[in-house]
């Protein structure tokens, strides 16, 4: 066994709006880390959890845990330490997750090969939709934001399923950034290329009153997403699909790794996007 | 072997100030984390930085870098991950630290028992006295900040010394935020009382042109102090007294525990003090 770790922030503002439910964010403060395990195959063992508040509002911290704590429980990954501070200004959560691995299914950036097949899990676009709605990037609509917005404050950490894709699959990551940004994550550490094609892409349904460009711009590029990407072998794709139906999560084949670096996105005719949305970066203004 | 781990919090404005020398901020970044771990008498095995910063200042985050990354080839510590974002304001820095324990020898708040020593490393209150001259809350002294400044930004773990320690000493603690308040933790955990004896107390000499009522309190409630404070039994004294003579580091005998619950400090006279000052509170306003 060999112990995985990972460590994200949380700002208010940054990633989470002043508003939220303090029960929401306690979930998706931890669903968030469990998501990184996820995509390394790992079990939770604990987490460290660091809490910055400008005050001590004990209901608005009562919640909180209660939400954190009850992922804790879900995922038996109990809470062993942290700290506590007072901020000047605004919160800032951080959580240190370890996790358990069998060091001969570890999952690696670095392992993706010529010929794998790219996969998704679950559905992609609806958090982003529900981000910019509330941002006000996009027209507010009460029906659309009510059927994208547990995807953006309860996002479920793919834990069993990173777990069982792992004797199958070699490099793996969440796509919390935006599919384009991660995957390339996995391309540059394994020096190849890939494409994928844009009819194949598992938008979620709640998006279909958008346009095509928006949608396209959301699966491709939208953040706050907490599903797995993955390359395998074309001999696991059985496995694969199995592994998916008997955890009743959608598991799509989205294109396929080339050895010509760069990521290219075909449309439906076969033709390259020229004009690739880009991903999530933290500095951009 | 086990693994102790260790999560800290510096937020700017209330850890740092603003303009601090971003080099020595790196350095005590991992330093305050690092204390931690030698606290439990643990072996630095590696560590995770979370960096949320306003704006992508380069030289700022090379300095940074730097210092951190000192530290971490000084003590055989390497970065193995993190987190990098944007803040809407003020730089929060998150560092877990994992480190080796022997477990037969593992340091534990809660194991101070009835009639042994109370022993502190190094010399208190000098870093109190640096942060009170630069938040204008005492006359500022260009010689007082010169001898104590680099007690508030240089701060040594004393990792070797926990190390030696552990052998002989059965509960310990870094006092960052404070003699009496991180004392206190052991007293509560380990259901006892202690008496502290003013006179023994290692206030830094540079405090001396201070009043005796200024140093007491900084050498009893001064934060920002990566020293330990330990018990252990009589029997170890000339261990502990070897250990501190091999390694060159101050460790004084400033009290003892008892078995009436709360901390008692006795001046010069054997009078207790009526007034002791308040450790560090992070939600004081």
């Amino acid at each position: 066994m060999q112990v995985a770790t990972s460590m994200d922030m949380l700002l208010e503002s940054r990633h989470f709006f002043s508003d939220v439910d303090p029960y929401k964010l306690g979930v998706k403060t931890l669903a968030v880390n469990l998501s990184d395990l996820a995509a390394m195959g790992a079990t939770p063992l604990g987490c460290l959890l660091g809490l910055a508040l400008p005050s001590f509002d004990e209901p608005w911290i009562k919640a909180f845990a209660e939400g954190f704590y009850s992922l804790c429980d879900q995922y038996a990954c109990p809470l062993i330490g942290g700290d506590t501070t007072r901020s000047q200004q605004g919160i800032a959560l951080s959580v240190t997750v370890f996790g358990a691995v069998n060091p001969a299914h570890a999952m690696r950036r670095s392992a993706a090969r010529v010929g794998y097949d790219i996969w998704v899990s679950g559905q992609l676009g609806a958090a982003d939709i529900a981000c910019s709605m509330m941002l006000g990037q996009l027209p507010m609509d009460a029906g659309l934001l009510a059927a994208t917005r547990d995807a953006l404050e309860l996002p479920v950490p793919r834990l069993a399923l990173g777990r069982m894709l792992a004797p199958h699959v070699h490099a793996a990551i969440d796509v919390s950034d935006g599919l384009i940004q991660d995957l390339g994550h996995i391309l540059k550490a394994s020096a190849c290329g890939a494409e994928l094609k844009l009819p194949l892409l598992p938008v979620a349904p709640a998006l279909k009153g958008l346009s095509q460009q928006r949608q396209t711009q959301a699966a491709l590029a939208g953040g706050d997403l907490y599903e797995l990407c993955w390359t395998a072998p074309t001999a696991a794709r059985e496995a694969i699909l199995k592994t998916g139906q008997m955890l009743g999560i959608p598991v799509t084949r989205i294109g396929s790794i080339h050895a010509t670096p760069g990521l290219v996105v075909r449309d439906a005719n076969g033709l390259a996007l020229t004009d690739l949305p880009v991903g999530f970066d933290h500095f951009r203004t």
